[in-house]
């Protein structure tokens, strides 16, 4: 169930994270030659879960996942467009934030998954600007409160009507004794780098800070008088235009529906499949490797479009992972499996190697970065098996990284033919997937000795067997066949039997050594602190300053500084 | 109140943070030339708080107040001790870690504050390695389980016993379902560089790794059987010796006890006061210039000692701030104010510059670098009050700069004789006391432009009255006189109207923009998803493990992944 504390207004039992525009409820997509308008137009009725309205603009994770979809589209659709000008459809209102009913009403478990998909939305944002050129400018007309500042907080550039009363705030403490929790504070301190007790006294302000002040503080770029907005929106937007190299003449491939079949305990997708146990409390993912060999050029990759291998399989595998993440907090551990031609996905790699200058295999790179990072910050204990059959090679093996540990079968097994399995390297292993601490996952992994890492580099594109991929710290533990099953099978029983909040904490940690960026602190400093707040009785108590907004009683709180 | 849940079991009504050797419970300090043991030794009635045994070397608060006071005292009275031998007394056990019937019954406030204060000592072990050459090498004849194995982690270099039992382990999440939350996690990703899965089989393996396992997977640096563990040890202590500079031939200085005077409302030191307004929840600290100019010469400092006042400054500050954070849970705000001669505190700050390769010079700089990161961690509103009269120069400038936020009186107050407030930078503001993330706090501040940390480093030995500290953003607001009771009455007021747990959060975010350091991350990441898991019932509820440890009962977990 998507939410035990809520009903679905849809009358399901589980939120969906696909969409397309015609279906969009609360966005408008506009575009025009370079320039697309993304217009937030929030219907207040149409809401995910009941017992809400979304007034004044503010969102819930429905809206959210619609503004995820839209710019995925952007990014495949629409090759063309240069610069997003993301604005507001109401009066004098850009964005209140987060629904604080929906919020107050919420199980700890949504609120935390609802906040981790919103700040990979905006980290997409920012990506599709720095990976692709394509730079989002945010226009406030109007107010931009809490969530609706940190929607702006993503863009390259922030444009404030200069109106004597639309402002930027974020009124979370003041109001609601949470943080702006979807990187608001991260974005203030490491992005906008406002200095920190101007930060402290815009973040305890709750009307926030308009003007020539908010200039002044970088919270936002420029002011504008309104006479003077639209004109100066249009010279921003050719200014973006001018500095990006996205392709003028391109066109994009339609981002047409997943194949996905739902049964009781599993879903078949095209080329992913989920396995549900509920009783082991496990998720078993299969990725399927390519039945036919890469198209001999870009133009024919163009012409597979979604249905182009890497690219469908990344889609999936995306929304099954989603999937598990808000629809099954009971699945305590996610196995990854393979099945396929390890040599094919290979050529496959090598093809998109080929044509990395297209716009197309550019996008799908990038694509399939999010998506890893995705797994990476997924709070399910993640282990990937590595049997025969399996092609854990290049773009696939970063799945088998990205776990918290692999078991690989050594040699083959009794009364099966397949050979043994094998796991390969390409270049896609060194660098074009970086995690959010901007390593690659074997960086991360060899942190000790860069000559672990420049060992690995050596076996580029040879099949490396268990003892092998072992020997190279490859995997975890390489296993033969009479020890296999009951390996697994004890430590499967033993993870569930674990703390589910600790193996969070504990997997939140061990996953991301080594350095930091702005992103990987926004999963981790402000998302902990957040998770915390979430849990305390001044926040979410029956008294909490959460429960009681809005009903014109003040909260009461244990005055204790912890 | 120390701690609402638990008496301490002295009978009085707060934790004391000062102590001495000859008053230790837990640790044998023995002094052999250039090296010293420190030996853990814990007496099991001995502890803090009624209600539990310290078993095996587990410890509780009043342990570790033993053991940073142990290193302080390393560092000043005895400058010729090169390593330290970090050991057990006890035969078969090192140290069980953190008592867990301690932390069963302690409120969430002294969990939080405990974890806290291990961390910083852990963190002042390291710390005397790396800025005055005084290494620790640990030897583990034993067990060394959780927190003691977070303590080992401290050291330079770990030995262990290799015996066929003597193991090291982090059982916390398998036993308890918390984190090895002393940075633990941290430092096996980040300092000993554990592979990701070896550091998740370690951490999930209740019994923990020995023997060649242990080296191999850089949990300890080596394994020695037990007729050659002396000699290795000699051998090791020997070779660390030979590494260090710290001076063969100077005569310590003894850290005599505080001059400490507490009232009702405050506590008075010899060149500290805090005034405790209980009603409105606020500390005042007013830190005092010196009275004398410097002494002439380094020989003369070392003179007088304890005295010199810089060095006793450190000490009376550290205590004050020690005694609000864990004995005064319900002071919302801390006031800094300063009292006395800028120009003689800037006397001050040349004497240690010239004489900074002294060694007493540089301890002293080391204590203010630990005192001041004390306050950056200090988990309530922190403000400077900057008046006629004050004081905030060169070093006790830090002081500013490390608050939420600063206010500067304009020019004189009516009836009042004092010249304008002024505060002055010397080169101590841009490198001698660095934040956990590595920078200075002005360099923090200025994380925007460089060119404003150019502009303030122009300023150096000015003084500088409020419209000029404005202007080059020194400090957050200059007011004058009619506006300064108000102004600053409602901002108390407010701050201690928000809610705690929202403020921890937000200073905790704010006050660190920037790069992060495996000490930051020790604070961010792990800090808190440790304190977001001691909020959850699968750890501190009535069924929850850490709760039904020890009962012969499982503990029972909600099951959902979060």
């Amino acid at each position: 169930m998507a939410d035990t504390e809520r009903k679905l207004s849809n009358g399901g039992s589980r939120i969906d994270f696909q969409t397309d525009p015609s279906r969009y409820r609360h966005w408008k997509l506009k575009l025009d030659g370079e320039v697309a308008t993304l217009l937030m137009d929030v219907d207040e009725k149409a809401t995910l879960f009941e017992g809400y309205e979304l007034k004044l603009n503010s969102y819930d994770l429905g809206v959210d996942i619609e503004l995820a979809d839209a710019v995925e589209r952007l990014r495949f659709e629409h090759p063309q467009v240069k610069v997003i000008l993301l604005r507001s459809a109401k009066p004098r209102v850009f964005c209140a934030g987060a629904n604080i009913r929906m919020l107050a009403g919420a199980s700890h478990a949504h609120k935390v998954n609802f906040c981790k998909f919103t700040n990979e939305t905006r980290n997409g944002i920012e990506d599709a600007s720095e990976s692709s050129g394509l730079s989002t400018i945010c226009v406030i007309n109007g107010t931009a409160a809490g969530g609706g500042y940190e929607l702006a907080l993503a863009a390259d550039h922030i444009m404030l009507i200069d109106d004597g009363s639309s402002a930027v705030s974020l009124p979370e403490l003041p109001l609601l004794a949470v943080l702006p929790g979807t990187g608001g504070l991260t974005r203030v301190t490491d992005k906008r780098k406002v200095r920190r007790d101007h930060a402290d006294v815009f973040c305890t302000t709750e009307e926030g800070v308009k003007g020539k002040r908010a200039v002044d503080w970088r919270l936002v770029d420029e002011v504008v008088p309104g006479s003077k907005l639209e004109p100066a929106v249009i010279e921003r937007a050719m200014a973006f235009a001018a500095k990006s190299k996205r392709p003028a003449d391109a066109k994009g491939i339609a981002l047409t529906p997943l194949a996905r079949k739902r049964a009781e305990n599993g879903v078949e997708y095209s080329t992913v499949a989920v396995e549900l146990d509920r009783a082991r409390r496990l998720a078993t993912i299969t990725v399927r490797g390519p039945d036919t060999p890469p198209p001999k050029t870009a133009d024919e990759m163009v012409g597979q479009g979604a249905q182009f291998w890497p690219l469908r399989l990344a889609r999936e595998l995306d929304d099954a992972i989603l999937d598990i993440r808000v629809n099954e907090f009971e699945v305590a551990a996610i196995v990854f499996k393979s099945a396929g031609d390890g040599g094919q996905v290979l050529a496959y790699d090598a093809f998109l190697d080929a044509n990395k200058g297209h716009w197309l295999a550019r996008e799908i790179r990038g694509l399939w970065k999010r998506v890893l990072k995705r797994i990476d910050l997924t709070s399910r204990s993640l282990v990937a098996l590595i049997e025969p059959g399996s092609c854990f090679a290049g773009t696939l093996a970063e799945i088998a990284f990205a776990t918290d540990r692999s078991y690989m079968l050594i040699g083959t097994r009794g009364g099966d033919n397949k050979p043994p399995a094998a796991i390969a390297l390409t270049d896609v292993n060194f660098g074009a997937y970086p995690m959010s601490n901007a390593l690659s996952r074997l960086a991360s992994r060899f942190l000790a000795d860069p000559a672990d890492l420049a060992r690995a580099k050596a076996e580029i594109g040879k099949p490396l067997e268990a003892a092998t991929a072992a020997e190279l710290g490859l995997v975890t533990f390489a296993l033969d066949d009479i020890d296999w099953e009951d390996e697994i099978r004890v430590f499967l029983e033993e993870r569930a039997s674990f703390s589910p909040d600790g193996l969070t904490g504990l997997e939140a940690n061990l996953r991301f050594g080594g350095p930091e960026t702005m992103e990987s602190k926004i999963f981790a400093r402000l998302t902990a602190w957040q998770n915390w707040i979430f849990q305390r009785p001044n926040a979410v108590g029956e008294e909490g300053a959460l429960k009681r907004y809005g009903t014109g009683q003040k909260p009461v709180f244990d005055t204790k500084r912890v």
